[in-house]
């Protein structure tokens, strides 16, 4: 595909057909994001991939009781401006997605949040590479259950940076607006 | 240009051409940088673009500066693999390469670290898709000095998070060898 023609289509989709995605393109697209730089080549992300809507839903509620129980302790908290959307119990975070990929690693690494964003970038790219919308989920990212945790398998050590959701996109919706980039100073 | 190409030919490069980048072209790829995905499509970035050898040397120096002070406090930094380059006073961080983008934002904004690193895939596919190279540079970073800060338009809350170079390779290296991707659970 065209470069420009990912730009143009990749959204953060949140409503996708019933259409199953296969474990082995998911595989794919997750080798491909290997191409992603990181600081020293340390490729330091591990990843879980879920295409059960169980397990998603058993997420999705662990991370939802997990933020509203860090609201009740801190209204302040930027979550607020979701606390309805959390409080409703029908409401899945992660919609009716077909796939879900967890990019995860060592929480105590000091490249962690950015090397995997730039793996979640490529994958988010790969995706739409192939038709396939995404969206990084953030709510979905506070999983605290320890037997949860050993179900995905995921050490005390990791933190799950990315949640990213995928499926066929019902719709590719207009870029939200961007404004103007903010450049400071030009120096020549 | 096809995605396949972008992925085979952006690598980290830091050998350039002399040839200048006009800062027109850098404009349109910081502007086609902000279709990158935000927390809240809050675009949090901040740009400075530099194309003064000139001052691209000074930041190099500070960075090197207080990078050298921090393993001084702290032997056991991880910097100390590049010690020696540190030490050496004819070393630049940038290379030889004809322009700077720095990707900054408020340090206190909780997303900062992934959308800046969000906005910089983009922008180093960006660069990739004209025929530009980059390279993430994040040992020029570190830059204190409040004249030189104020010099480059950056405030106290400001935290500088990618600082990337681009100009025309003067080769493309293979990719450096990526691992397996390590998938710890697969859950259908």
């Amino acid at each position: 595909m065209e470069y420009s023609e990912i730009l143009r289509t990749r959204r953060s989709i949140r409503s996708y057909e019933e259409r199953p995605v296969p474990v082995e393109l998911l595989r794919e697209m997750i080798r491909e994001s290997t191409l992603a730089p990181s600081s020293g080549n340390n490729q330091p992300w591990r990843l879980v991939v879920i295409t059960n809507g169980e397990m998603m839903r058993r997420i999705s509620d662990e991370s939802k009781k997990n933020l509203i129980a860090r609201l009740e302790a801190d209204p302040g908290d930027y979550i607020v401006r979701y606390e309805s959307a959390l409080r409703n119990r029908e409401y899945n975070v992660f919609y009716n997605a077909p796939a879900l990929v967890i990019v995860a690693g060592s929480r105590d690494y000091r490249n962690l949040l950015v090397d995997c964003a730039l793996f979640a970038s490529y994958f988010m790219n790969a995706a739409a590479a192939r038709g396939l919308g995404t969206c990084w989920v953030n709510l979905g990212s506070d999983v605290r259950d320890p037997g949860l945790r050993a179900e995905l398998g995921l050490s005390d050590d990791d933190r799950i940076v990315a949640p990213i959701i995928i499926g066929y996109p019902r719709a590719i919706p207009a870029a939200p607006i961007r404004r103007e980039p903010d450049i400071i100073r030009i120096i020549e």
